[in-house]
């Protein structure tokens, strides 16, 4: 039997005693987290798929595994041999979590969840459903707890303290700030369980999970008493001593459902419904105005220090793929580099840099037909070995002190094809188009989109994935609340709003395109008629691969734009370069 | 004392003697149509004020009218020497009507509505402020009831049945398809206000309103009992057989109430909140379903039929403006047309075309900084005469049984400056890029409409108003649920769905500029890996005036795509124009 099967039958084991029918085991941890620590991966122990995105949900007598496109090939192989049925996301025809439970249960079945894993929305939807369908929903079946009998500590690195003089802000203003908004609210106090948020607000930061920079935590914050649950073996003096100058109390990270139920009914706590968990919600006694977190609009909006502070680290990072690119074009020929020595060379390059403490997420290195896989992540099994010819995407990043980065280029390995060079010249022009967009105040990412992907689409072309999404600072890679989405979202672009503009084309089977630089919004002119318009301004300091643009398709504006943007990457990269770096920069800046 | 604070005093009168401390009187009627038949024109009967947007609050001291900067000019005039304070919406630092009576209102003040002209939403939100304020709201005062002595009689034109030849679609068809909704919705009856949803579900029209073609009524429809009510004395023995070979009743359009009040409350009716009154609403003992209208969805896309019909009423449009134009051209130099000439024989021209019933809004003729004001309507003591120079701005549709028409044209009427040129031009671009977009299914009209803006938001320019509203087909000219603006909404664009592409640009005390066709929705390329694409057919037939444009600022496409357009509108119209005619239209649509 395998091990995932003997894993299955220990959770049914569990489910029979208790007489669960049915356990939803999403991939989540209690914080909504986007990357996960193993003490968490207790779906990756169940099914042995990995993934960054997958639910499990086991009957006595069926299992399935739901999960999207990018994991379809990785699902089927490492779910292989076991009981666990792979069901494609977002496919027509295959069945939704809920619709495969209609089908596989009867009429009075109980779904087990761990409700500290689902959050308040995910849980009131479960709830309507089980009414609806005549199932019932326990939410207290924990099967980590039950049957996870090697499950890996809870991570325990240390934290420490952000510097002032990176953030830019104190924690007296920013309590003062969020505690203004939960006011605005009608709320007197704020339950916050996103990691990222509590390392903002705290200017505390970690190395619990990989890519993010922040601790497991949770908050508790009000006027008279903001609270910080954390495992006291995370706490160091320094910590400890920065924590008690606001005021902050440490208190045990498992004491936080204990610290809840004590609430005053008569409190009223703000807790945003998409990122704090039912089972905490749950917890507390006071009355709830639910309401997106103020903090996620605060720190979507950088402060001075930290723009400039990116600006920096994207000197660096700008360096370190310099000496990527060289180091890759001097050795392609050898036959030798894969995909994975790709990878790891960037991460060593970036790693020489000041401030770097780690990637900002997993690089995606696709060569060829892999470069179509739109999250393609290369494994030594996987892998190609590069050739002088043929097109690689690469997308990586960095964790700075100073500042989080996030960039894509796809160049040829040697003689491009005119296919080649026309689609990657139609992603560049809507690439361009985004960067030189001028627009009203008031704008949303949706009414920008557009720029993007109106090349691909008059040739009736696109990408499915979003143009761009918020970056955070020296913290998550991806965040809210804005984005550039064909999708509504109703959240308007800002002054000091980080955003990236990435679009891509991806044909199978033959190679993938894409273009991504991280823009800042800036403010640009002020109107007596029109109101005030914004801009953008590209943190990004990187060359356009030139041997791909087919210089036929670009118009005057655009082949300016290139050569302008080529001389700022080159004057603000060479001060930090060998001659011989220097030199390289300069014949791939070269003016068009 | 001026006729407006006799009324005022009247009023009060009757404010006192049920003691109703304040009234809010609104400019819309119990269809909550965009045209008020006079019957219900009691705002502008209580304020003097005439303008098709404005709400009055009246209370026993004081007096305020609210309306919008279309209006800032008439109603200042019209408001004169009467009671009324102007309070100017929108505009920062003007209060709300809710502010305003919380300013003006003691704590028990009881508010009387005519609860019959105030949609559910609009009901819900002021019982909610009333709430919150400590005042009562009374929504059966009727004012005009109670004291408009000399009120015009309820209009009483007869309806004549829309021709299925024209509609393209039965009653029986267009039922079953409103009731199929009306039951996935999960209610088994729909309750209609609107007059235009009734006129199309039925095949009716009416002459009942200014500019759009329908007939005063309410519906009611279910699987057994449709019903119309409507005055008998509309009801021509044609119209009388067309609805009862639809099983329709007529009832008398004044027993609605008593008959809403006589379902069982076991019946669930679909109730749009935006559409429908509050009382209408209150009336009904049913469970309600309150939901969007599916019949404005369904209306909007038009059958192959209507977009037919629609073609040969664009010829018929265009016909009319030839002759428009050219009469304007060759009688500007005499010095002895004003603006209101303008408007005059623009309805003879359109008047002489077959199918034609009446203008499709108020011709919107605005000469120089006439044309600056947004919803300029000339009248004899403001009208312009035109002289042979500067910029003429011309809105104007018509209503013809196969279509509606909504076109407008900016022209020079001699010696174009070098700003006006380049201004001409900067909207005709965004105009030009929005026509030619190629854009997935599933796109909104936000995702479009910086296409139409984005040459001004590159020089720091704007328009305040949306770039596209959806048209009836013989029927309401501004029409949802689908649009094309800076402001969000969800509705996808569908092929067969018809809207406008008007970017303007206007300079205050200068000139105005617009450019308008109507769009239809088709359907472009069907691509295996990007889904289907759509593309706009444009309906309207007029050139663009090419002595405004300033060529050097058109790209090889633009141009290409005037000189395609204009032998379009050349072969189009030439068969339905005179020699002399025909030659200028030649004139006016030579290639560039």
């Amino acid at each position: 039997m395998s091990t995932t099967n003997q894993h299955l039958e220990a959770l049914r084991d569990a489910m029979r005693r208790v007489n669960v029918d049915a356990v939803i085991v999403p991939g989540t941890d209690p914080h909504h987290s986007e990357y996960v620590s193993d003490y968490w991966k207790f779906r990756d122990w169940l099914t042995g798929f990995t993934g960054s995105s997958g639910t499990a949900v086991v009957t006595l007598d069926k299992a399935a595994l739901w999960t999207d496109s990018r994991y379809f090939i990785q699902a089927a192989m490492q779910l292989e041999g076991t009981e666990f049925e792979l069901v494609k996301e977002h496919i027509p025809g295959e069945p939704t979590v809920e619709e495969w439970m209609q089908h596989n249960l009867e009429l009075e079945s109980v779904i087990g969840i761990d409700g500290r894993l689902f959050s308040c929305v995910e849980a009131n939807a479960l709830e309507r459903f089980c009414g609806e369908n005549g199932f019932m929903l326990a939410t207290e079946f924990y099967p980590a707890d039950l049957v996870w009998k090697d499950r890996p500590a809870r991570p325990s690195a240390t934290a420490y303290v952000h510097d002032e003089a990176l953030a830019g802000e104190t924690v007296a203003s920013k309590l003062e700030r969020v505690l203004g908004c939960v006011e605005d609210a009608g709320a007197d106090a704020m339950f916050i369980a996103s990691l990222d948020e509590i390392a903002w607000l705290f200017n505390l930061r970690g190395s619990d999970v990989e890519f993010t920079p922040v601790a497991i935590a949770f908050a508790y914050v009000s006027e008279n008493d903001c609270s910080l649950f954390i495992d006291r073996n995370k706490v160091t003096d320094e910590v400890e001593r920065h924590l008690k100058q606001y005021n902050v109390r440490v208190r045990d990270y498992d004491d936080v459902t204990r610290y809840l139920e004590r609430r005053s009914e008569h409190d009223t706590v703000l807790i945003d419904p998409d990122r704090v968990s039912d089972a905490l919600a749950a917890a507390m006694p006071c009355m709830k105005v639910y309401a997106a977190s103020p903090i996620v609009a605060i720190k979507a909006v950088k402060n001075e220090v930290q723009i400039d502070g990116t600006r920096r680290a994207m000197e660096r990072d700008g360096v370190a793929l310099v000496r990527l690119f060289k180091w890759l074009e001097e050795n392609v020929a050898s036959g030798s580099i894969s995909e994975v020595d790709v990878w790891t060379r960037g991460k060593q390059e970036r790693a020489r840099g000041e401030n770097y403490r780690d990637d900002s997420f997993a690089m995606i290195c696709g060569y060829r037909d892999h470069g179509a896989i739109v999250h393609y992540q290369a494994d030594d099994e996987s892998a190609y070995t590069l050739k002088p010819e043929g097109l690689l995407l690469i997308d990586s990043g960095g964790q700075y002190l100073d500042g989080t980065t996030d960039i894509t280029r796809t160049v040829t390995l040697g003689n491009p094809t005119a296919q080649e060079k026309h689609d990657f010249t139609l992603v560049l022009k809507g690439h361009l188009a985004l960067s030189r967009a001028n627009f009203p105040a008031g704008i949303c990412g949706v009414n920008l989109d557009l720029l993007a992907r109106q090349p691909l689409w008059d040739e009736n072309m696109n990408f499915m994935h979003g143009t761009g999404h918020g970056v955070g600072h020296f913290l998550s890679c991806h965040e809210g609340p804005h984005g550039i989405r064909m999708q509504i979202n109703p959240t308007p672009l800002e002054p000091g709003m980080v955003v990236s503009n990435e679009p891509g084309l991806y044909k199978a089977g033959q190679y993938g395109i894409r273009t991504e630089n991280l823009l800042l919004v800036v403010e640009g002119e002020k109107t007596q008629d029109y109101g005030t318009f914004y801009r953008f301004e590209t943190l990004t300091l990187f060359p356009y691969d030139l041997n791909l643009i087919d210089l036929a398709m670009l118009t005057p504006v655009e082949i300016k734009q290139i050569n302008d943007y080529h001389r700022t990457v080159r004057d603000r990269l060479t001060p930090f370069l060998t001659p011989d770096e220097a030199q390289w920069l300069a014949a791939k800046t070269r003016e068009l």
